[in-house]
């Protein structure tokens, strides 16, 4: 599956492929794309699909872009995901996280994957209150 | 184990238990304990410890209660913690979250949780950028 | 696939299938077999080759009984396997466990679980001297 | 236990090694075994256990052994194993896997695990129709 | 968030996530549709998005529909989500899948689980060959 | 964040971060500090914090030191982290740990992945003798 992992270049992208790239770049206001994408793109289908997906969760809502951030980076911590820690980290602090935010959210990552494990060994029975 | 499994209620609790649960109670502005703090008293060492824990990570910094609440909850989905998603659902609806921001949180826990593996499955590089 | 999913009980065992009991049984100096033997002897196979790797793993060796217990215990915490807990718990218990042991094992896994995160957030490098 | 990580190769293997990696050469019609086997030698307890299980439920049965490999990297991606993902890539598409095939699979794995999420935070109960 | 977590029943539901059921019936061939979709629905961005997901990622394409049900279930099972592997086990199950093909994906899942942890334990470095 | 990810060596560190590094090098008796403290000390409320919880969780009680460290392992490679993995592995060897007890540590957890796995898929109940 070598091949099929090496990122295709804007200048080897079919127009299909083209067309998301150059989508990606205006949604975002940047001159490049990452090598999710990049890779992504032997399967346009899937290219197209996730795109959108992104798109569409991702944009300004009832949740702020910088907060949106801020959970996919707790996700993919949890996950162990190192490129998707990397990536997301970069568009937290594009979008304004400073370094005391970055240092409170990993603190709250750890404390709840500590206490979710705590909830799963003492069998915690959901209060009534909380239903 | 089923004994250290059962809440020790208020009525029931030791002085050092009972002055974490005063201090549970002052903190939050209520008049309970949840059954996470009630099932932990079992061994106050631990109950001790992790409510400072838990003050300190929770309190408002620089980042915000609400915001905080939705990145526990990212994390406890992620886990797939029952109680942990029931608890602090409960409390980032009293932080004000609201019905579409709870969609959205959850629309994006999704797709991160998605991402992450596809970035597994592709062997990703971080973009120099990113570094 | 619920039919599938029911204990089968000792009296409508095949011989196949009785003849594992027998063993487990005999192992363990008990008269009774868990749920978990019970379905999966739907599949003789899977449970005569499961039932060799339990007997293996878990024998006594360098590490002694209750101390492959409370591996077994984090494990199954760390996966959030209502389960396994409940009957490594029940198994740890008649090895010896006492309670504080129990509640210093919960606070381990709980810790271990906090700093994986802490480690993954933080992208760290491994010190030379772990090499 | 940088020397337990050492592939010990067949050269240097005792007798008792050199059978199983015999008989995993000749299994899967080869004239070389990967790391995982070669580490793993260090306990040759493990060592044969694990081929055993390996050869077991790995052989061809009720399903194909394309399938199972396909299987096997859903859980390796789902785990983010990057060893499991790299070897038992190379093996499905040494038994025919096609690069739409693994771009399909790819998908299916990241819609799972996206549904996955979504199904916790929504603490769905469980159709009748289902059970 | 009690209330949003009830069933939107087709009776009602908005003209919009009805079309959105219509087409689930209809692509599927029967006359119900299932929790999942019933409580996504309190987001109508949400429902319509993750069913134009699932209908493209589960269609028929160079894998077939039983195959892509098997490796939906291994995710599912991995990540421990009950109502997944309910409501995929009887979708496979729909689509041919016999009580022998369900034991030997079982099996798989398992063993996949057990080396995916022998990888990281050991450190395993990938083998040039798979490359 | 690549600035906050480098390790703050003693000689560049505040009376605050030196006052922590002394007490872990003291508790330790050993005359270095590793990385993950090293990282953390970029935020020195998580620093202390942490320290306090690890000098506690981990110090000798019911447990002795070395169980104490093999289930430490045991949840680091069910979470898959490099860095968990060779920290813990390299203080459990101080503390005993032998080659043996380690490749037994390994069968165990693997086989805890797999019967965690197991468990899931076949939605086993609860035995009443383990409640």
């Amino acid at each position: 599956m070598t091949a099929t992992r090496q990122p295709i270049e804007y200048a080897d992208a079919s127009a299909e492929v083209r067309s998301v790239y150059d989508d990606i770049m205006a949604t975002r206001n940047t001159d490049w794309v990452n090598n999710y994408w990049k890779v992504l793109a032997h399967h346009p289908p899937s290219l197209r699909r996730m795109w959108e997906n992104a798109k569409q969760v991702m944009a300004p809502g009832t949740l702020d872009p910088l907060t949106k951030e801020l959970i996919y980076i707790a996700v993919s911590v949890t996950n162990g995901c190192g490129y998707c820690i990397a990536s997301h980290t970069a568009a937290a602090r594009n979008k304004g996280m400073s370094t005391d935010q970055y240092s409170e959210l990993v603190a709250i990552i750890g404390l709840a994957n500590e206490t979710n494990r705590h909830a799963a060994a003492l069998d915690l029975q959901i209060d009534a209150a909380f239903r």
